[in-house]
């Protein structure tokens, strides 16, 4: 397929937005396939919930972070606004705390589906992405963060993306230790900062030695997990605090278990793009994709008088394609479009995509001209193109 | 799976607007799946334009008849406004006259997505829709627009719907008759207007009984094709229209002689909703379903300095679930969450889906209050719970 690449055609399209070609799209389309099916045979039921909804429900919850990358549109019908959905986990606890409010805990349920963002980030200049994506509604525990997390793994690896590489975080450790240490939310806010920026000597600075010193302990144990697990058990820290950490460490015990090959980061300090996460959470990476392949964790899901701990976790496809084995390319035989239909199938079930011809015969030229890679012999058998 | 069809949880949604549960989004997942398989395996190949673009791409061409139905939101970054698609075939040209610009004549495409619209109709209160469609750029003939109905045909016959009735039509044919006859635009609207009410005395007394030969003529035609062809192939027309009659007499021959147990229904009157068709054109139809499956036909592309002759069809998933064959809910079996994984593979091979229990032990109990079919025995084979 010739493609041109101009700037021209690029720019009939808004920033951060694309076509996918040939054969792209249908990469994309079977790796989500793929994906899903390893959801579905572990027991997620896959629901579609639309593109667009009331703001008011999109935005609800654990949604609320996503206000400011979400595009409106006015209902004509209502004349409410409505907001197209930059993320699908609020659509699908919604789904579950209402329509599914009735069925057994915990709760599987699997999605794919395109999500819209007002902007892209530097990383990450799309501003739609394809999501695959599960959520285990009704459980929240460390058994639970592992299921989510070993399982979104193992799509990934039917997907044949291996190597992938684990963050293993707490996004709320650091606020129960800030509240127990009882600083301000300014000086917990400016501690974060500047944990994030690794200045320890600053953070001294901040809240004094004293206080500063489990936060300078936390920090050392950034690192792989075969190294920093032990310190990190071993920290002395407040309830709410050790609570968490000893969530996390369990998890991370679980996750060595299953998967004692791959590569485990501990990052306690972590929190950016989490604000919504209650617990241990996790991030997927791959040598060759430029961002994230994926990421979940422990979350409530509050609606109404509903109150439930789920956790959860969501692909990106286009991250994921980056690193995933691509399908080959079907061969191409170039057939008379009079072709009776069983002929065309047989081949099609030998693995040629059938070409009919509209013009003049299917000749060995015409073939080459449509960017076939067989024709059809006097014996009706495709024959290769010289190349 | 406990679904609560409370108007409560319905009224969550904005009207038009819904969510699919299981099994009905995996159900509709699968079946775009398979017809998207139909087109690939015949030489399209799938393409994957964005959800919302700069209007006035989108509203170009033969997209300006989607203007009032597309919903609006501006642009942050450009300042300019954007469109949700509201129909994917003006995306699926615009790819074709700029990207693929230089990929050799005819070009194949297919395409499988979400389109939104303003409003629902009468019929189809949905403002959603799941279409699933291919164009055949660079030919228009009776001969492309016979591949594209015959391969839209097959591909729902792939996802066993079966026994599809076809309308075959020709939206400009009575256009050109009525320039033929010198009418004004005037009284041409009005002539549609009362064709389609089959008041043909009125048509009479608005352009006079001579004139009104020809249109009477024409409406004496509408039905099925082997009663109609005959007649509609021997009226004397004038000659735009004569040329556009034999094309459809052509391809209804062509597809007589494909589908021979087929009903097929001649409508030349008909016109609503094809505006933009150029040539013969159909829709497809099934008892059991709401509103058409589908439809398709030629029409021109014209981009820039481009203009190109093409046809193609859309599928719409929603009408096509109505009548298509569910897949059987696959047996769910009971499992400890840390059976090992080779064993879980094992029972997926064998068409189990695997349900990780979370809480205790995975007791006949546990899988009949999450809804499972099975329960590991001790000897590790799933056992069927008693109904």
């Amino acid at each position: 397929m010739t493609v041109l690449p101009l700037p021209a055609a690029h720019a009939l399209l808004p920033n951060g937005l694309r076509d996918l070609l040939p054969p792209d799209a249908q990469d994309e389309a079977q790796t989500a396939q793929r994906l899903v099916a390893t959801f579905l045979a572990n027991g997620y039921q896959r629901v579609k919930p639309p593109l667009i909804e009331f703001e008011e429900s999109l935005l609800s919850g654990a949604g609320r972070t996503a206000a400011a990358q979400t595009f409106r549109v006015m209902d004509p019908i209502t004349q409410r606004m409505m907001g197209l959905r930059s993320d699908m986990t609020t659509q699908v606890a919604r789904i579950a705390g209402t329509r599914l409010a009735g069925a057994p805990r915990p709760l599987r349920l699997a999605y794919v589906g395109q999500v819209l963002r007002v902007r892209g980030s530097q990383l990450r200049p799309e501003r739609q992405f394809t999501q695959a994506g599960f959520e285990l509604i009704g459980a929240a525990d460390e058994a639970a963060v592992a299921e989510v997390l070993l399982l979104a793994v193992e799509a990934l690896d039917q997907a044949e993306v291996t190597s992938v590489a684990i963050d293993l975080i707490c996004p709320p450790l650091v606020p129960a230790l800030t509240r127990a240490l009882g600083l301000s939310d300014a000086e917990a806010a400016e501690v974060r900062d500047l944990l994030e920026q690794k200045d320890l000597v600053a953070v001294s600075q901040t809240v004094g030695a004293e206080k500063a010193r489990l936060l300078v302990d936390l920090a050392a144990c950034v690192g792989p997990a075969e190294r920093s697990l032990a310190p990190l058990a071993a920290l002395a820290l407040p309830p709410e605090a050790a609570a968490l950490r000893d969530s996390l460490v369990r998890l991370v015990r679980q996750v060595q278990e299953a998967l004692p090959t791959h590569d485990l980061t501990l990052d306690p300090l972590e929190h950016h793009g989490f604000e919504y996460q209650t617990g241990s959470a996790f991030a997927l990476f791959a040598r060759g994709a430029r961002g994230e392949l994926g990421r979940g964790g422990a979350y409530h899901s509050v609606l109404a008088d509903r109150d439930e701990a789920c956790c959860g976790a969501t692909l990106y496809l286009d991250a994921v394609l980056d690193v995933a084995r691509r399908a080959p390319v079907p061969p191409r035989v170039l057939v008379e479009n009079d072709l009776p239909r069983e002929a065309r199938r047989a081949l099609q079930a030998e693995g040629f995509v059938t070409v009919p011809t509209l013009a003049g015969p299917a000749s060995p030229e015409e073939a080459r001209r449509l960017h076939c890679t067989h024709f059809l012999g006097p014996d009706g058998r495709p024959v290769p193109l010289a190349p």
